[in-house]
């Protein structure tokens, strides 16, 4: 029995989420299906990340395991023919039984691309979240400061959300113009169900001048979504990065040249 | 009666080319559709460069005539509204009557981007080529020099290129490297049909070794197109700029930052 660990990336638009469903519309359930194709038995892979609906993968990391020798190749030419356009293996790699891509991940990252400008994406529909007003970054910076560190981020929790517990610890939260757009560069050791998108969508608020930024402490102090500013919209959110201790000689976990 | 030019951006996949048909599939169909809308008559559209299926647009410049006056607003956000998201109006201009999108147009550029990795796109399906062996880059510009300036582009052009004359000026011809991209900038007075793609595929094989830089010369001296290399795929092609004189007036007609 061995264990391997694939890097992947996806355009979510084609899917209905990470997850495997019965009509087999998640992402996962076309790279199991791919996988059985090599593998010559049926494969459960485990994910770093769950994306949701519309949400894309840079870089997502899974484990499974298989009972036949395959060589590397295998699990990234061959598996690639056999899945759809919109997703590919990027490398793959033998790991220890004690690998898990979920447990083992001691950070994820998150980028959150958004076009600010007048017109709606149409090159980039789909693939970059849109707000029409011109926004502040600066207020928006000292917003972002005020969520760094470990806090109950119950107010930017969806109410399907299925996570124990509500505390998450922020390491980063980067905010940067390029051209007509907005770069959001979120690190957590976890996040909670659609946390990034809510985190938007209350940056954008302070940044168009609805609130000031000491609203975010607010939000916080009140755990309650229901003060919160409306979800952002999946296109835009992009898992970028998962970071794993370098004793398990991963590739690189971390694609930032989208 | 007032003539307006348009600049918009659109994705060519799901579109049968910028050409009206009789199936209404053209990006100049989903167009004039919704500029009859606005304007409450049938309006027909003229383009600076009529791109093929799959080839997208970062700046199309078009124009046409209308009998009812209406705010500039309206041919933008009023237009975008009737649009399928793959495609949007970026700015609308009142321009003279001897405005011509075509005949006025100075010189069209291009921009063909290359994904250069053993592993095809999948975040970047339909939006970028792909060649999964290495290039190297100074055989390329090498060869790249030797298409500058007025020549008979035969070699590179469709069979069924149904323009009167084969001989176009080529003005620039610049290759880089982005990370794991490579980036052709064409840039001149008019283009051949597929002639981008027939020139990026000839540059691909002089980049990998199968054939000196010299080659692109004794293809132009060959005149036939059956001597070189296959035509590649519309989707790294992008029309990214249409030069006019500053006399007219338009807004910016270039976009590079896609």
């Amino acid at each position: 029995m061995a264990r391997i660990a694939l890097g992947l990336e996806y355009d979510g638009r084609n899917f209905c989420g990470w997850q495997t469903q019965s009509d087999g519309c998640g992402v996962q359930d076309a790279l199991q299906r791919a996988l059985a194709n090599i593998a010559g038995h049926p494969v459960e892979v485990i994910a770093a990340g769950r994306t949701d609906a519309g949400v894309h993968a840079a870089m997502q990391v899974v484990h499974f395991d298989t009972r036949f020798d395959r060589p590397m190749s295998a699990w990234v030419r061959g598996v690639n023919s056999f899945l759809p356009d919109s997703v590919a293996v990027l490398w793959s790699c033998t790991v220890t039984q004690d690998f898990h891509a979920r447990f083992s991940a001691l950070a994820r990252s998150y980028r959150y691309v958004l076009l600010n400008h007048p017109v709606r994406p149409a090159l980039q529909a789909g693939r970059t979240g849109w707000f029409h007003a011109p926004l502040a970054l600066e207020p928006m910076r000292a917003a972002a400061q005020l969520l760094i560190g470990t806090h109950d981020f119950s107010a930017f929790r969806a109410a399907a959300c299925q996570a124990k517990s509500p505390v998450r610890e922020l390491h980063n939260l980067d905010i940067r113009r390029d051209g007509d757009h907005i770069i959001f560069d979120l690190k957590a050791n976890a996040f909670l169900q659609h946390m990034v998108r809510n985190i938007v969508g209350a940056l954008v608020y302070v940044g168009k001048g609805k609130h000031a930024p000491f609203w975010l402490a607010e939000l916080l102090e009140q755990r309650d979504r229901k003060f919160a500013a409306p979800t952002f919209a999946p296109d835009g959110l992009y898992l970028s990065a998962v970071q794993y201790a370098e004793e398990w000689g991963l590739p690189v976990t971390q694609r930032l040249d989208f």
